[in-house]
């Protein structure tokens, strides 16, 4: 059954960019460019429409199939449109990108669509700007795209910036060490995406666990503490467990040596709702934005899906969310401003866009005003267009 | 029946853009609307879904609704992908810019969708450049449009941009004035669209008409001369084709002043493919590339569509013709280059990326390796990077 639309509406989730936000936008996306490629970190575009197989490879352990926007084409094979951008990213670096030399440093500046309900501030066309380094597995480069996106949140003359570190490795070798079993630790690791307390105290009721298994497992998602505390707490368990810690240790020490390392906290129950995450994740977040800016982490075996086993890292920025903290913060760039309106009495339309052509060429932004007013009427419009002043033919230039 | 396809492959019409081609890419989007500030324009974005319904408003004279990519919302409602943007920007300036002062003057830089059969060359996702300018009903308006299209292609590096130029007017009132039906009209139209001259010619000979009323509509489409000959050949019909002939003459006349007039030609059986054009249209041209590169016109009654009565004119520039003619004529823009990668023996990733933070502090392009690579083989990544040095802890640093 279909609710009656008007031509006028957009669909649920989506939205007009009026000047001031494209603007803003596109100052964003410059200066989010300049600082990846200050890092070597070369941009590139995917398809928005890719073969559900594709998307598919990154998306299967996600659990949101119906979020995809599906459609065929004419051959009757499924197309959907792209729901993240680290996937298609993986598909290049198998394909066209296989005889680049490693490791690849890879960028962009995109919208991927995901099919929400409608809720207060549910997306659909979600812009995101992000960074995959691919064919580094130690823990520098896991240091390293965090620090970048560190250096890009500043690019993006923002403060306040804190990021919550944990890691794959640390939750699975916990259910693991607890004998969670597999569907329980699915409804634990959705409770946790959520960060859904309530939820994950009665799973891990359910999944008949007690004692110091139980106890081990809420410690965890109510974790806040240093790294030796965190060692001290659960460095015990050993294996998988250990591991990860270890692993998490000398990504704390490059990014102290870094002098980022304070805006980094331990977040062991951090779980990422993307399933392709094989070792440390994070997420980002600035004052007064009640979701996360940044997602990222990395993801060892996504790039084999398509045929190359390739070590990766990366994140994604969540371009609105940046854009809302720089309006909060003051910082959001301004639309480049008009500089004069230049008046054209009928039968003047040559002279006046000759001139208009003239004063471009040095540089200004000028318009030449094709309703042929006048006096206060052409005032008025040029101060509304912000424009700092009136030429009118006959009166000297401003140059 | 579904041909198989692997999940490396992408769909028919789109494709990835890799490193080189995204640069070129955000290097022509900056420039043109650097030119497009510097006329006024305002940059805007819309959503790539739209609902049916509104991208019909634009796609319902078209004829082509099997172009659109079509799926449902959850509620059962319609949705495409965007076949093009002035539909959508028709609607913005009927609803969230209806306060505006006018004129508006608009511009974007995006992708638009259609599903075309597989062929050579074709694509379905196109980006595209372009205006509109929307509240100034005169042939000024048209002249700007226009002249701005070469400042942008000049903006774009690129030499030996021609423009043709008709108008509905033209085409219009000669099929009235010869006593065309409005079902003849309409495949006649669709020859001109293919530029089917021999379809053309059958066309005229199936609707009955000859004598001097065919020969009139085969000058028509063979029409090539200055603007004195397009009047002594066509003045005389008299009503819409005089008048259109008069607005086009006072066209070529601010075009002429502005000393763009020499790269246009009229082009009196132009008509192109989206049915909501009312006066001037125009495409243009650049050696070497066999397709338009820009499209345009005036279309007067589309922006009513969405209950807002307002005069328009406005162009598209084809983005991937654009850099296909800059990478023919030596003008495509080349990826920023690395300045240096610094060598990281095991251990030292800390120091590395800390003397990389200061090299990118004072402006320079750096990476550091995170592979641990020594000698040649350091030496041979670098310059596959392009980048000018290789940097090692303890040999004196380039600043």
């Amino acid at each position: 059954m279909s609710t009656p639309v008007t031509r006028t509406q957009v669909p649920d989730g989506v939205r007009d960019r009026l000047p001031s936000e494209a603007a803003a936008m596109r100052r964003l996306s410059a200066r989010l460019d300049n600082v990846f490629r200050a890092w070597g970190y070369r941009e590139v575009s995917t398809p928005v429409i890719e073969y559900l197989e594709a998307v598919a490879a990154g998306a299967a352990n996600w659990g949101r199939r119906e979020d995809l926007y599906q459609f065929f084409d004419r051959k009757g094979r499924t197309l959907a449109l792209r729901p993240d951008m680290t996937t298609p990213i993986a598909r290049l670096m198998a394909t066209r990108l296989a005889d680049e030399p490693l490791p690849l440093r890879l960028s962009y500046f995109a919208p991927v669509f995901r099919h929400r309900e409608l809720r207060a501030g549910a997306t659909s066309e979600i812009w995101q700007a992000g960074v995959e380094l691919v064919g580094a597995p130690g823990e520098a480069a896991d240091a390293e795209v965090i620090s970048l996106a560190c250096a890009a949140v500043r690019a993006a003359d923002l403060t306040g910036f804190r990021i919550g570190l944990g890691h794959v490795g640390v939750v699975e070798g916990l259910f693991e060490s607890a004998g969670v079993d597999p569907q329980a630790a699915a409804v634990l690791k959705e409770a946790m995406v959520a960060r859904d307390l309530v939820a994950f105290e009665q799973g891990v009721a359910r999944a008949g666990l007690s004692g110091e298994r139980a106890e081990r497992l809420l410690a965890l998602v109510h974790f806040h503490g240093s790294y030796a505390e965190a060692v001290a707490r659960f460095g015990g368990v050993g294996g998988r467990v250990a591991e990860a810690l270890q692993h998490l240790g000398r990504v704390l020490e490059v990014l102290e040596a870094l002098g980022v390392a304070e805006q980094v906290n331990l977040d062991l129950g951090l779980v990422r709702s993307l399933g392709y995450y094989t070792g440390v994740v994070f997420e980002g977040y600035l004052p007064g934005i009640g979701a996360p800016v940044l997602g990222g982490g990395r993801y060892d075996n996504l790039v084999a899906e398509f045929g190359r086993p390739l070590a990766a890292t990366g994140f994604a920025l969540e371009v609105d969310r940046l854009l809302m903290a720089q309006e909060q913060q003051g910082a959001l760039a301004a639309e480049p401003g008009l500089d004069a309106v230049i008046a054209c009495p009928p039968g003047q339309e040559a002279a006046a866009m000759a001139w208009a052509a003239r004063l471009r060429a040095q540089g200004l932004a000028v318009e030449v005003d094709l309703l042929g007013r006048t006096g206060e009427e052409l005032a008025a419009y040029a101060r509304a267009r912000g424009a700092a002043r009136v030429l009118r033919p006959g009166v000297p230039s401003i140059h």
